[in-house]
């Protein structure tokens, strides 16, 4: 048994979490993937690199619109695809070489799971090593869900992890799912050629989004994508490369390639965490607000454990724990107070704070505005007649309770919101007292903001 | 002679001050040129949505950076310059007839001049009339600045309130001036087409940039535009459709068409002021905070009398000066603080506070910091390899004094370090309490401001 001061496991933000404040400690990283995790290897990177070469490649489709002669001879996805990759592999492979070469920490390549009370056993490739340490960190992320009726037909399928991968983009995609991973490939292939069916349970896209923007966008999307809503798959059959896929309603559909992306489950099933008496819901580890679980010593962060599955709180949350364990007697508190979110569609949706369900729910007293950046300057400049900014504030106090953006530039737009809830700045006072680039796109937001402030 | 109780003179941002707040008062609005003033009809508007189109078209004469084969075939110049002034000409005639309509407000056409205290008099279609009243806003605007040389050769030349709307993009056109006018309508010109030269008395252009934007901005064009920059023009000479440009170190340029574009100057200098006892320096009408003029009465706000001529400020000076027109024992006052300005070329340009050369100049102890946009992974994913945000600090309080973002959504991004001015957030704070989406362009200035505190 190898004794070390600190265990992280997961090759992604735990990772990332071991910086310079901890060269006085013998640290080591258990890595069952690539390093970079999800995130920079199949998640949020490799899809916003091929979403952005389908938005340029919709923008010639669309450069009419300018008034612009254009055409669109060719997406050269194994270029596009190689291109990101080959970008990401690398970074991946120097993230790993840079971990090796840090003095202080030791690399252990394999999954690890929990044998005892902060007592680990990794299966490497060399054979079975165990560690144990007075502090462990797991952030061991978490995977596609595959529902068995896909799982147990025998029959090839993809998911976010090896779809963007391919060699050539499917003649016929079936999208399984409904979720912003769905969505996001959905927009990629349907954008390089692919022709996209989405089957979905509920009866509308984005159905967590505000239901402003998840109708809009379901709305949107349905002229280039075959929906099929309120339908489940009760049957995969047919051949590799020429699949059939049953609904419910006794449809059949034809596909080259199956994506299923009915969502993400973390891993905390494949720890053993009971050894270690790390309590755990479905897989996902119970934390408090400084991010400690049942079992002494041991953090846990990221997708095995938190509430808001996101990169950006993630990294938030490796601070906090990064903090708490050099700081034990100043624990800090993780915040889930006002996270944004974007789904890199086209068009783009960005989300900060409440949806209007929720605020319902909650019992809130709120008022709400939407304005259209068809109503702003530069939403006339982009020819954009469907995006919108919606606003939630709560009544009497103006406080800020949520803000849902469609269209260009969202996920950008959206960031003065989230400034304005995490300082708790009403949303009259973000309208009215900084200035606004007349005429920029984010007039969309101060009128939205504007237009409450009339009520 | 026709008594009112409020007279406006201007048709742009003067005219819309006078909202219901004013239904009780007796209300004359003088307007020379059409509503809405120089931004709808010869500024921030039309050179937007036709720089837009031109981001379009450079879109997809670069989509190969995304490996995306796509072939521009053609700007269609007219139908670009007809949907674009279709929809704001219309817009100005709606603004005029629904001004028309206001029951208690009298339209006057015509150029006003002052002939005593609170009087002036309007040279109409249909004669000369004489008003007066208790109250007068002065909101005449600015106008191109036109050098001899120019004006003195009797030879035809265009200026921004002209050139957007010529029939066809020049061959061969000559930019004077390297201002964000001249670069924006530079930007425009070259991707539909036309050769463009820029002659500039600076050794670069936006010199009132940044150093770092300047800089950078000078360079990235200069591959696309044939810069003459540390000249001066000193004869303009040929025949319409072929003039000869000579420059002080004797080259001579061919253009079909020159366009002057050396700055803006406020029209006080038409207004008869002295007949009125309001003091101006050079044409501009001087206020005091409160944007009182000299003479009892009398308010002044936008390029007339504005110490920053943007429409966004004319916009929050309109709101002080509503408010101070009805609440006189209750003045507001206009703030300059954190006013932010873009410049939509491309790359796009966006700024905030100070430069680094006025922090130095103020004897400020600042730090600065610098993060590209291909250090992010928003960044990647659009192959931007040439943006950047910078951002002034004062060192020790964390201040944030000024911030310079060259790169796609500029415009966007800079609006969380508005928020951030404004409110008197600190750098630090700023990057560390609110989330920022990852991966987002928003991270960008996200990391420019976490380097600020690793200092």
């Amino acid at each position: 048994m190898r004794s070390h001061d600190l265990i992280v496991i997961g090759a992604g933000t735990g990772n990332t979490l071991v910086d310079d404040r901890f060269a006085h400690l013998d640290v080591a990283v258990v890595a069952e993937g690539p390093f970079g995790g999800t995130c920079l290897n199949a998640g949020c990177i490799p899809s916003k690199m091929l979403a952005a070469t389908a938005d340029v490649a919709d923008a010639v489709r669309e450069a009419h619109r300018h008034d612009i002669d254009a055409e669109l001879r060719r997406v050269r996805w194994t270029d596009a695809r190689d291109r990101v990759f080959g970008r990401l592999d690398t970074t991946a492979k120097e993230g790993e070489e840079g971990r090796r070469a840090s003095e202080n920490v030791t690399v252990y390549r394999g999954r690890a799971r929990f044998t005892g009370e902060r007592r680990i056993g990794v299966e490497t490739a060399s054979g079975p090593v165990e560690l144990c340490a007075d502090r462990i960190v797991v952030a061991a992320g978490g995977r596609p869900v595959v529902p068995p009726v896909v799982a147990d037909s025998g029959l090839p399928y993809e998911t976010s992890d090896t779809v963007m991968r391919l060699d050539s983009p499917p003649e016929r995609l079936v999208v399984l799912g409904g979720g912003y991973i769905a969505a996001e490939l959905a927009h990629v292939f349907h954008s390089v050629g692919s022709h996209v069916t989405v089957v979905e349970q509920q009866d509308r896209l984005l159905a967590q989004q505000d239901e402003a923007v998840s109708e809009a966008f379901t709305d949107i999307v349905r002229d280039q994508w075959d929906l099929r809503l309120g339908r489940e798959l009760t049957e995969v059959s047919g051949e590799p490369g020429d699949l059939r896929l049953t609904l419910d309603d006794g449809t059949e559909l034809r596909a080259d390639t199956l994506l299923v992306a009915v969502g993400r489950r973390p891993n905390g099933d494949r720890l053993g965490l009971d050894a270690a008496g790390i309590d755990a819901e479905d897989g996902r580890i119970t934390v408090d607000e400084h991010l400690r679980t049942s079992a002494e010593g041991v953090w846990a962060l990221g997708d095995v454990s938190t509430a808001v599955p996101l990169k950006h709180v993630a990294n938030r949350e490796a601070e906090v724990v990064a903090h708490n364990l050099l700081h034990p007697g100043d624990l800090r508190t993780m915040s889930y107070g006002a996270v944004p979110a974007a789904v890199f569609t086209r068009p783009q949706i960005a989300q900060v704070g409440l949806t209007e369900r929720e605020a319902r729910e909650q019992g809130l007293d709120y008022v709400t505005a939407t304005h259209r950046y068809e109503d702003v300057a530069y939403g006339w400049a982009l020819e954009e007649t469907r995006g919108f900014c919606k606003v939630l504030v709560e009544r009497g106090t103006g406080r800020l309770l949520g803000a849902h953006l469609l269209g260009p530039q969202a996920a950008t737009l959206v960031q003065p919101l989230v400034v304005a809830q995490t300082f708790g700045i009403t949303a009259r006072d973000l309208a009215e007292r900084p200035l606004w680039i007349h005429p920029a796109l984010t007039e969309v937001v101060e009128n939205a903001l504007r237009e409450l402030d009339s009520r």
